[in-house]
């Protein structure tokens, strides 16, 4: 069965909290500095100050790629200090022919052991289906997401429904494995309280809390309603929370404050 | 003015074609396995044989990203590698929320210093945003893609009009610097005179010929009409033509034999 590890996370620590592990070499602490890997260096000090009021971990490739040659090191290595009892995301909304999908799926799941990624529906089918493959690794696809561009095709008319509407019809179909959930971002309020109540039994992942402006209470809502699991991604409000050296603890605090908000 | 590398690189070589450079270590000629970066000794054959009878490469990241630590240091140095009039583009299909997509645009823009990249249209324009700033670089949006999958979104009725024909729309409009261009599969025969005729403008990056299927007489027909440049990829058929130490020989004569049919 998929997504057990996720509820043996939730259950354990007591928490929806998905951290965020998006740094900027220019926003994290200056001390740091005079490390090998400065940005290697802060998610571990996040993760051991944060591993136990978190479910989650999610890692966005776009803030790792763009570190150049270090780009995958700096990436494993974080994953690497992860704790096992902690679900890890890779955030890398791929999407490609199934040919080439095969291999992201072998890059995320087996050189990195992720538990799951996200993925974008656009291709259809068979560029999802290389990672609903790995029959205990999740995938969350983009259905409804934090951004305003989402107003330009996700939130069309299609014949009577949404477009993302179509999407999250089309991906229940194609959840055999029961290993797929869907991306809806906390910004779009109306439509997560929709969504939840007519696909309770998918699991989902919620960004857009912070800088994004997404809404909290709505969240937490969402979140408390019965049904397949809810975990809720911050990033940057908690993640850049002090410059010191005791910049973890203030992370730490953070994660507290808002994984009590999601209880609510 | 976009697109006038793509353009000049293809009166030069007096080429449409562009060689997808998407080796997989397994099916690489068995001697290279001595070099220290086999991939990287296979990529560099390859562009020193057929450097002038292409007009572009394209690097699809999924086949770098599988190689674990070396992925970044093996792109970069293949892209290093191709001469400075050929065109380059990262087949990457990335697609992100504006802050992060800004830094997949300072990865493959800045740091690789490739001339273009692929797009996934689903998250809309602040997605797109940020590779569209750079106007001296041009942003290829999936369209209608090659694979079977395409009939799952792209090709639903949509008011009268296909998906697809609605991301071509939006994009025409956010095509304010000229540097959009459009990937439309081989496979998609119909289709593909259809968008040439409508957006004649619109640049067409057309992957799909050879082990995809699609059929290199109808594209090398749009590839023969005025209008914005055509380029048509070919990967698999050209690149694994050999596996003795003449295996670059055999790739140049493919690429000739491909190159010389898209002129008919």
């Amino acid at each position: 069965m998929s997504f057990k590890k996720l509820d043996a996370s939730i259950e354990k620590h007591k928490s929806n909290l998905c951290i965020g592990l998006d740094p900027l070499p220019e926003k994290i602490p200056e001390f740091l500095s005079e490390y090998e890997d400065p940005v290697l260096e802060f998610n571990s000090r996040i993760i051991e100050a944060t591993q136990d009021v978190v479910c989650a971990y999610k890692l966005n490739t776009a803030f790792y790629e763009v570190l150049g040659e270090k780009a995958w090191s700096t990436y494993g290595e974080t994953i690497a200090r992860i704790p096992d009892d902690v679900y890890v995301i890779a955030d890398c909304k791929r999407s490609d022919i199934g040919n080439s999908a095969k291999h992201y799926a072998q890059t995320f799941f087996d050189f990195f052991e992720v538990d799951a990624l996200t993925v974008n529906p656009y291709m259809g089918y068979d560029s999802v289906d290389a990672f609903l493959n790995y029959r205990d690794k999740d995938a969350f696809v983009l259905v409804l997401t934090s951004n305003r561009g989402a107003e330009d095709f996700q939130l069309m008319e299609f014949g009577g429904k949404k477009f993302y509407e179509v999407v999250l019809e089309k991906i229940s179909q194609w959840n055999k494995e029961g290993n797929i959930g869907a991306v809806v971002g906390a910004t779009k309020v109306e439509q997560l309280s929709h969504i939840r109540k007519c696909y309770p039994q998918i699991p989902l992942l919620i960004p857009g809390i912070g800088a994004q402006g997404g809404s909290i209470e709505s969240v937490a809502e969402v979140a408390g309603t019965d049904g397949a699991p809810v975990i809720v991604n911050v990033g940057r409000d908690i993640i850049f929370s002090g410059y010191d050296e005791k910049f973890a603890d203030k992370v730490r605090e953070k994660a507290f404050f808002y994984n009590a908000l999601l209880k609510k």
